[in-house]
Protein backbone atom coordinates (compact mmCIF):
# COMPACT_ATOMS: atom_id res chain seq x y z
CA UNK A 1 0.00 0.00 0.00
CA UNK A 2 1.61 3.34 -1.29
CA UNK A 3 0.23 6.31 1.03
CA UNK A 4 0.98 9.96 0.16
CA UNK A 5 1.25 11.82 3.21
CA UNK A 6 0.71 15.34 2.89
CA UNK A 7 2.13 17.60 5.41
CA UNK A 8 5.00 15.05 6.11
CA UNK A 9 7.58 17.90 6.83
CA UNK A 10 5.42 18.43 9.76
CA UNK A 11 5.95 16.37 13.34
CA UNK A 12 3.15 13.93 12.76
CA UNK A 13 4.12 13.56 9.32
CA UNK A 14 7.78 12.85 9.79
CA UNK A 15 6.87 9.96 12.76
CA UNK A 16 4.31 9.06 10.24
CA UNK A 17 6.52 8.54 7.32
CA UNK A 18 9.01 6.79 9.35
CA UNK A 19 6.86 4.24 10.65
CA UNK A 20 5.20 3.69 7.21
CA UNK A 21 8.92 2.60 6.03
CA UNK A 22 9.25 0.11 8.33
CA UNK A 23 5.96 -1.65 7.58
CA UNK A 24 6.56 -4.70 5.08
CA UNK A 25 3.54 -3.85 3.25
CA UNK A 26 3.42 -0.01 3.17
CA UNK A 27 5.93 2.85 1.47
CA UNK A 28 5.55 6.68 1.85
CA UNK A 29 5.39 9.39 -0.88
CA UNK A 30 6.07 12.20 1.38
CA UNK A 31 4.14 15.39 -0.18
CA UNK A 32 6.40 18.38 0.66
CA UNK A 33 6.54 22.41 -0.19
CA UNK A 34 10.09 22.46 -1.12
CA UNK A 35 13.19 20.22 -2.58
CA UNK A 36 15.07 21.07 0.49
CA UNK A 37 12.92 19.14 2.89
CA UNK A 38 13.49 15.91 0.75
CA UNK A 39 16.36 14.84 2.37
CA UNK A 40 15.05 13.43 5.67
CA UNK A 41 12.71 11.54 3.99
CA UNK A 42 14.90 10.32 1.01
CA UNK A 43 17.12 8.82 4.07
CA UNK A 44 14.13 6.65 4.97
CA UNK A 45 13.69 5.76 1.60
CA UNK A 46 10.77 7.19 0.93
CA UNK A 47 9.11 8.92 -2.17
CA UNK A 48 9.00 12.66 -2.06
CA UNK A 49 6.14 14.82 -4.01
CA UNK A 50 7.06 18.19 -4.20
CA UNK A 51 3.54 20.26 -4.32
CA UNK A 52 2.02 22.85 -1.99
CA UNK A 53 -1.32 23.30 -1.10
CA UNK A 54 -2.11 26.62 -2.20
CA UNK A 55 -1.61 25.04 -6.04
CA UNK A 56 -3.56 24.02 -8.14
CA UNK A 57 -5.72 20.43 -7.62
CA UNK A 58 -4.14 18.95 -10.85
CA UNK A 59 -0.76 19.50 -9.59
CA UNK A 60 -1.79 18.06 -5.90
CA UNK A 61 -3.28 15.28 -8.11
CA UNK A 62 -0.12 14.77 -10.04
CA UNK A 63 1.73 14.09 -6.51
CA UNK A 64 -1.37 11.47 -5.77
CA UNK A 65 -0.74 9.45 -8.45
CA UNK A 66 -0.86 6.06 -8.31
CA UNK A 67 -0.79 6.13 -4.48
CA UNK A 68 -3.63 3.71 -2.62
CA UNK A 69 -4.41 6.33 0.13
CA UNK A 70 -4.01 9.81 1.20
CA UNK A 71 -3.36 10.78 4.67
CA UNK A 72 -3.64 14.66 6.03
CA UNK A 73 -1.83 15.60 8.60
CA UNK A 74 -0.66 19.38 7.35
CA UNK A 75 -1.47 22.55 9.44
CA UNK A 76 -1.01 26.18 9.26
CA UNK A 77 0.60 26.15 12.31
CA UNK A 78 0.01 28.61 15.20
CA UNK A 79 2.56 31.11 14.06
CA UNK A 80 0.83 31.59 10.42
CA UNK A 81 -2.37 34.05 10.16
CA UNK A 82 -5.92 33.56 9.94
CA UNK A 83 -5.52 33.82 6.16
CA UNK A 84 -3.14 31.06 6.41
CA UNK A 85 -6.27 28.80 8.10
CA UNK A 86 -9.01 29.30 5.37
CA UNK A 87 -6.32 28.92 2.61
CA UNK A 88 -4.58 25.55 3.99
CA UNK A 89 -6.43 23.90 6.51
CA UNK A 90 -9.54 24.32 4.96
CA UNK A 91 -9.30 25.03 1.13
CA UNK A 92 -5.65 23.26 1.08
CA UNK A 93 -7.39 20.21 2.60
CA UNK A 94 -10.70 20.17 0.41
CA UNK A 95 -8.01 20.37 -2.32
CA UNK A 96 -6.16 17.32 -1.47
CA UNK A 97 -9.83 15.88 -1.39
CA UNK A 98 -10.45 17.22 -4.68
CA UNK A 99 -7.45 15.69 -6.06
CA UNK A 100 -7.59 12.07 -4.40
CA UNK A 101 -11.25 12.14 -6.51
CA UNK A 102 -9.06 13.03 -9.98
CA UNK A 103 -6.44 10.90 -9.16
CA UNK A 104 -8.87 7.94 -8.63
CA UNK A 105 -7.39 7.37 -4.74
CA UNK A 106 -10.09 6.10 -2.67
CA UNK A 107 -8.76 5.42 0.86
CA UNK A 108 -8.48 9.07 2.65
CA UNK A 109 -7.65 9.55 6.01
CA UNK A 110 -7.82 12.81 7.73
CA UNK A 111 -6.06 14.17 10.38
CA UNK A 112 -8.91 17.02 12.27
CA UNK A 113 -8.73 18.36 15.29
CA UNK A 114 -10.09 17.26 18.84
CA UNK A 115 -13.73 18.55 18.75
CA UNK A 116 -14.83 20.11 15.71
CA UNK A 117 -18.46 19.80 16.04
CA UNK A 118 -20.78 22.96 15.93
CA UNK A 119 -20.97 22.87 19.52
CA UNK A 120 -16.77 23.42 19.95
CA UNK A 121 -17.21 26.16 17.33
CA UNK A 122 -19.64 28.02 19.59
CA UNK A 123 -17.74 27.39 22.80
CA UNK A 124 -14.36 27.93 21.73
CA UNK A 125 -12.36 30.93 22.96
CA UNK A 126 -12.38 33.51 20.07
CA UNK A 127 -9.02 33.32 19.05
CA UNK A 128 -8.93 29.55 18.29
CA UNK A 129 -12.55 29.43 16.98
CA UNK A 130 -11.76 30.61 13.30
CA UNK A 131 -9.34 27.30 13.16
CA UNK A 132 -12.22 25.10 14.17
CA UNK A 133 -14.20 26.72 12.04
CA UNK A 134 -11.95 25.04 9.19
CA UNK A 135 -11.16 21.76 10.33
CA UNK A 136 -15.03 21.48 10.62
CA UNK A 137 -15.94 22.50 7.18
CA UNK A 138 -12.86 20.04 5.56
CA UNK A 139 -14.31 17.48 8.03
CA UNK A 140 -17.64 18.09 6.75
CA UNK A 141 -16.91 18.10 3.08
CA UNK A 142 -14.65 14.97 3.62
CA UNK A 143 -17.79 13.22 4.78
CA UNK A 144 -20.15 14.45 1.64
CA UNK A 145 -17.21 13.00 -0.84
CA UNK A 146 -17.76 9.63 -1.93
CA UNK A 147 -14.26 8.63 -0.54
CA UNK A 148 -13.34 5.86 1.70
CA UNK A 149 -12.31 8.17 4.78
CA UNK A 150 -11.27 8.05 8.18
CA UNK A 151 -11.25 11.51 10.47
CA UNK A 152 -8.74 10.71 13.13
CA UNK A 153 -9.72 13.46 15.97
CA UNK A 154 -6.36 13.64 18.02
CA UNK A 155 -6.17 15.43 21.88
CA UNK A 156 -3.64 17.67 22.45
CA UNK A 157 -0.54 16.79 20.79
CA UNK A 158 2.95 16.33 22.69
CA UNK A 159 6.20 15.32 21.87
CA UNK A 160 6.63 12.97 25.00
CA UNK A 161 7.69 9.38 23.46
CA UNK A 162 4.72 7.17 22.39
CA UNK A 163 3.72 4.31 24.57
CA UNK A 164 1.34 3.03 21.60
CA UNK A 165 -1.50 2.87 23.94
CA UNK A 166 -4.31 4.99 23.47
CA UNK A 167 -8.37 5.55 24.21
CA UNK A 168 -10.44 5.69 20.57
CA UNK A 169 -13.73 6.37 20.57
CA UNK A 170 -16.46 9.02 19.25
CA UNK A 171 -16.91 10.15 22.96
CA UNK A 172 -14.08 10.59 24.80
CA UNK A 173 -12.74 12.82 27.49
CA UNK A 174 -10.10 16.00 26.00
CA UNK A 175 -6.71 14.64 27.10
CA UNK A 176 -3.47 14.74 25.24
CA UNK A 177 -1.49 12.16 22.78
CA UNK A 178 2.37 11.80 21.96
CA UNK A 179 2.72 13.14 17.97
CA UNK A 180 4.00 9.36 17.98
CA UNK A 181 1.02 7.74 18.85
CA UNK A 182 -1.29 9.51 16.75
CA UNK A 183 1.00 8.47 13.72
CA UNK A 184 0.67 4.70 15.09
CA UNK A 185 -3.28 5.35 14.79
CA UNK A 186 -3.18 6.48 11.71
CA UNK A 187 -1.43 3.48 9.83
CA UNK A 188 -3.90 1.39 12.21
CA UNK A 189 -6.76 2.78 10.75
CA UNK A 190 -5.27 2.58 7.15
CA UNK A 191 -4.97 -1.66 8.31
CA UNK A 192 -8.17 -1.39 9.34
CA UNK A 193 -10.93 -1.73 6.60
CA UNK A 194 -13.75 -1.13 9.16
CA UNK A 195 -12.82 2.71 10.13
CA UNK A 196 -13.87 3.21 6.64
CA UNK A 197 -17.05 5.51 6.78
CA UNK A 198 -15.93 6.69 10.96
CA UNK A 199 -14.77 9.05 12.90
CA UNK A 200 -13.52 9.08 16.22
CA UNK A 201 -10.96 10.97 18.81
CA UNK A 202 -7.91 9.78 20.04
CA UNK A 203 -6.04 10.78 23.40
CA UNK A 204 -3.52 8.62 25.56
CA UNK A 205 -5.03 5.89 27.63
CA UNK A 206 -4.66 1.84 28.34
CA UNK A 207 -5.22 0.04 24.92
CA UNK A 208 -2.07 -1.01 22.19
CA UNK A 209 -3.64 0.92 19.28
CA UNK A 210 -4.05 -1.90 17.43
CA UNK A 211 -6.24 -3.30 19.85
CA UNK A 212 -8.42 -0.12 20.22
CA UNK A 213 -8.78 0.22 16.45
CA UNK A 214 -10.65 -2.70 16.63
CA UNK A 215 -13.43 -0.87 18.92
CA UNK A 216 -14.34 1.57 16.59
CA UNK B 1 -43.88 37.74 1.66
CA UNK B 2 -41.73 38.43 4.84
CA UNK B 3 -38.45 38.97 4.16
CA UNK B 4 -35.43 38.42 7.03
CA UNK B 5 -32.77 40.44 5.58
CA UNK B 6 -29.60 39.26 7.11
CA UNK B 7 -26.85 42.20 7.46
CA UNK B 8 -29.55 44.80 7.19
CA UNK B 9 -27.67 47.21 8.90
CA UNK B 10 -24.93 47.29 5.78
CA UNK B 11 -25.03 49.61 2.81
CA UNK B 12 -26.99 47.02 0.28
CA UNK B 13 -28.88 45.83 3.81
CA UNK B 14 -29.98 49.40 3.77
CA UNK B 15 -31.27 50.20 0.55
CA UNK B 16 -32.78 46.10 0.51
CA UNK B 17 -34.97 47.16 3.83
CA UNK B 18 -36.06 50.24 2.13
CA UNK B 19 -37.30 49.07 -1.45
CA UNK B 20 -38.34 45.95 0.68
CA UNK B 21 -40.81 48.54 2.72
CA UNK B 22 -42.12 50.41 -0.53
CA UNK B 23 -43.21 47.42 -1.63
CA UNK B 24 -46.81 46.46 -1.55
CA UNK B 25 -46.44 42.32 -1.28
CA UNK B 26 -43.06 42.35 0.83
CA UNK B 27 -42.51 43.49 4.32
CA UNK B 28 -39.08 42.92 5.86
CA UNK B 29 -37.48 42.05 8.92
CA UNK B 30 -34.34 43.65 9.54
CA UNK B 31 -31.65 41.56 11.45
CA UNK B 32 -29.49 43.55 13.10
CA UNK B 33 -26.35 42.76 16.10
CA UNK B 34 -27.40 46.09 18.19
CA UNK B 35 -30.95 47.08 19.81
CA UNK B 36 -28.97 50.90 18.84
CA UNK B 37 -29.12 49.80 14.91
CA UNK B 38 -32.97 49.51 15.34
CA UNK B 39 -34.33 53.01 14.73
CA UNK B 40 -33.54 53.43 10.94
CA UNK B 41 -35.32 50.37 10.23
CA UNK B 42 -38.29 51.32 12.61
CA UNK B 43 -38.70 54.54 10.74
CA UNK B 44 -39.34 52.39 7.53
CA UNK B 45 -42.38 50.34 9.56
CA UNK B 46 -39.93 47.42 9.46
CA UNK B 47 -39.71 45.05 12.10
CA UNK B 48 -36.67 44.10 13.56
CA UNK B 49 -35.06 41.26 15.05
CA UNK B 50 -31.52 41.38 16.91
CA UNK B 51 -29.38 38.66 16.32
CA UNK B 52 -25.62 38.15 15.55
CA UNK B 53 -24.13 35.60 13.05
CA UNK B 54 -21.66 34.65 15.96
CA UNK B 55 -24.75 33.41 17.79
CA UNK B 56 -26.15 30.08 17.57
CA UNK B 57 -27.86 28.82 14.71
CA UNK B 58 -31.00 28.45 17.29
CA UNK B 59 -30.76 32.04 17.96
CA UNK B 60 -30.48 33.02 14.00
CA UNK B 61 -33.54 30.78 13.45
CA UNK B 62 -35.89 32.82 16.02
CA UNK B 63 -35.54 35.76 14.31
CA UNK B 64 -36.23 33.96 10.83
CA UNK B 65 -39.55 32.26 12.62
CA UNK B 66 -42.42 33.14 10.21
CA UNK B 67 -40.57 34.78 7.32
CA UNK B 68 -41.09 33.84 3.63
CA UNK B 69 -37.50 34.44 2.80
CA UNK B 70 -34.16 35.02 3.98
CA UNK B 71 -31.45 36.96 2.33
CA UNK B 72 -27.86 36.97 3.07
CA UNK B 73 -26.36 40.27 2.46
CA UNK B 74 -23.66 40.65 5.25
CA UNK B 75 -20.07 40.53 5.51
CA UNK B 76 -17.05 41.14 7.77
CA UNK B 77 -15.79 44.25 5.99
CA UNK B 78 -12.16 45.00 5.07
CA UNK B 79 -11.32 46.39 8.27
CA UNK B 80 -11.53 43.38 10.52
CA UNK B 81 -9.51 40.44 10.59
CA UNK B 82 -9.04 36.84 8.18
CA UNK B 83 -10.73 35.34 11.95
CA UNK B 84 -13.79 37.77 11.56
CA UNK B 85 -13.72 36.11 7.38
CA UNK B 86 -13.90 32.81 8.75
CA UNK B 87 -16.63 33.24 11.44
CA UNK B 88 -18.77 35.38 9.59
CA UNK B 89 -18.54 35.10 5.79
CA UNK B 90 -18.29 31.70 5.88
CA UNK B 91 -19.54 30.36 9.09
CA UNK B 92 -22.13 33.04 9.75
CA UNK B 93 -23.19 32.68 5.96
CA UNK B 94 -23.78 28.88 6.82
CA UNK B 95 -25.62 29.22 10.56
CA UNK B 96 -28.22 31.47 8.21
CA UNK B 97 -28.77 28.54 5.80
CA UNK B 98 -28.97 25.84 8.76
CA UNK B 99 -31.33 28.35 10.45
CA UNK B 100 -33.65 28.46 7.77
CA UNK B 101 -34.22 24.74 7.98
CA UNK B 102 -34.68 24.94 11.62
CA UNK B 103 -36.92 27.69 10.62
CA UNK B 104 -38.92 25.94 7.75
CA UNK B 105 -38.04 28.80 5.44
CA UNK B 106 -37.32 27.66 2.27
CA UNK B 107 -36.63 30.56 0.11
CA UNK B 108 -33.17 31.87 0.37
CA UNK B 109 -31.22 34.67 -1.68
CA UNK B 110 -27.73 35.06 -0.86
CA UNK B 111 -25.63 38.06 -2.10
CA UNK B 112 -22.43 36.73 -3.20
CA UNK B 113 -19.03 37.65 -4.44
CA UNK B 114 -18.33 38.06 -8.24
CA UNK B 115 -16.33 34.97 -8.96
CA UNK B 116 -16.34 32.56 -6.23
CA UNK B 117 -14.96 29.62 -8.27
CA UNK B 118 -11.90 27.41 -7.79
CA UNK B 119 -10.45 29.13 -10.85
CA UNK B 120 -10.82 32.73 -8.79
CA UNK B 121 -9.80 31.49 -5.56
CA UNK B 122 -6.48 30.38 -7.56
CA UNK B 123 -6.05 33.41 -9.56
CA UNK B 124 -6.53 35.87 -6.84
CA UNK B 125 -3.97 38.30 -4.98
CA UNK B 126 -3.09 36.55 -1.64
CA UNK B 127 -4.55 39.00 0.39
CA UNK B 128 -8.41 38.63 -1.12
CA UNK B 129 -8.01 34.84 -1.69
CA UNK B 130 -9.01 33.80 2.19
CA UNK B 131 -12.03 35.82 1.33
CA UNK B 132 -13.31 34.17 -2.06
CA UNK B 133 -12.55 30.92 -0.09
CA UNK B 134 -15.32 31.88 2.49
CA UNK B 135 -17.88 32.83 0.30
CA UNK B 136 -17.14 29.90 -1.86
CA UNK B 137 -17.51 27.51 1.07
CA UNK B 138 -20.83 29.55 1.81
CA UNK B 139 -21.88 29.31 -1.94
CA UNK B 140 -21.20 25.50 -1.80
CA UNK B 141 -23.29 24.87 1.25
CA UNK B 142 -26.30 26.55 -0.15
CA UNK B 143 -26.09 24.61 -3.41
CA UNK B 144 -26.19 21.57 -1.48
CA UNK B 145 -29.00 22.32 1.07
CA UNK B 146 -32.64 21.87 -0.28
CA UNK B 147 -33.17 25.19 0.12
CA UNK B 148 -35.19 27.35 -3.01
CA UNK B 149 -31.73 29.28 -3.39
CA UNK B 150 -30.61 32.20 -5.53
CA UNK B 151 -26.85 33.32 -5.61
CA UNK B 152 -26.15 36.49 -7.00
CA UNK B 153 -22.58 37.58 -7.27
CA UNK B 154 -22.65 41.42 -8.17
CA UNK B 155 -19.66 43.01 -9.59
CA UNK B 156 -17.31 45.71 -7.57
CA UNK B 157 -20.17 47.22 -5.06
CA UNK B 158 -20.52 51.62 -5.85
CA UNK B 159 -22.09 53.82 -3.49
CA UNK B 160 -23.52 55.51 -7.16
CA UNK B 161 -27.22 56.27 -7.68
CA UNK B 162 -28.99 53.31 -8.75
CA UNK B 163 -30.35 53.10 -12.63
CA UNK B 164 -32.16 50.26 -12.37
CA UNK B 165 -30.39 48.87 -15.31
CA UNK B 166 -28.13 46.04 -15.03
CA UNK B 167 -26.36 43.29 -16.79
CA UNK B 168 -27.22 39.46 -15.35
CA UNK B 169 -25.99 36.48 -16.52
CA UNK B 170 -23.55 33.06 -15.59
CA UNK B 171 -20.81 35.09 -17.57
CA UNK B 172 -20.63 38.43 -17.99
CA UNK B 173 -17.40 40.91 -17.53
CA UNK B 174 -16.47 42.19 -14.50
CA UNK B 175 -17.71 45.52 -13.42
CA UNK B 176 -19.23 47.66 -10.92
CA UNK B 177 -22.52 48.15 -10.01
CA UNK B 178 -24.24 50.55 -7.74
CA UNK B 179 -25.39 48.97 -3.97
CA UNK B 180 -29.06 50.33 -4.69
CA UNK B 181 -29.57 48.33 -7.96
CA UNK B 182 -27.82 45.19 -5.91
CA UNK B 183 -31.09 45.68 -3.91
CA UNK B 184 -33.17 45.93 -6.83
CA UNK B 185 -31.79 42.71 -8.36
CA UNK B 186 -32.11 40.85 -4.52
CA UNK B 187 -35.97 42.00 -4.96
CA UNK B 188 -36.59 40.83 -8.53
CA UNK B 189 -35.10 37.22 -7.74
CA UNK B 190 -37.55 37.38 -4.95
CA UNK B 191 -39.98 37.36 -7.49
CA UNK B 192 -38.87 35.19 -9.87
CA UNK B 193 -39.21 31.84 -9.17
CA UNK B 194 -37.50 31.01 -12.26
CA UNK B 195 -34.19 31.97 -10.25
CA UNK B 196 -34.56 29.24 -8.02
CA UNK B 197 -31.56 26.91 -8.23
CA UNK B 198 -29.77 29.52 -10.28
CA UNK B 199 -26.18 31.12 -9.71
CA UNK B 200 -25.64 34.61 -11.86
CA UNK B 201 -23.22 37.55 -11.99
CA UNK B 202 -24.49 41.55 -11.70
CA UNK B 203 -23.36 44.45 -12.98
CA UNK B 204 -24.20 47.31 -14.45
CA UNK B 205 -25.91 47.41 -17.80
CA UNK B 206 -28.53 48.30 -20.52
CA UNK B 207 -31.29 46.14 -19.28
CA UNK B 208 -33.88 47.24 -16.58
CA UNK B 209 -34.18 44.91 -13.62
CA UNK B 210 -36.80 43.53 -14.04
CA UNK B 211 -36.48 42.44 -17.29
CA UNK B 212 -33.01 40.94 -17.14
CA UNK B 213 -34.36 39.08 -14.49
CA UNK B 214 -36.09 36.77 -16.94
CA UNK B 215 -33.74 36.08 -18.84
CA UNK B 216 -32.01 33.91 -15.97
Amino acid sequence: MKILVVGANGQVGKHLVNFIQKKENMEARAMIRKEEQASYFKDLGAEVAVADLEDEIEKIAKAAEGVDAIVFTAGSGPKTGKDKTLMVDLDGAVKTIEAAKQANVKRYVMVSSFDTSREAIQSAPDAFAPYIVAKHYADEWLRASDLDYTIVHPGGLTNNPGKNQVQLGEKVDRGEIPREDVARVIIAALENNATIGKAFKAVEGNAFVEDAIKSI
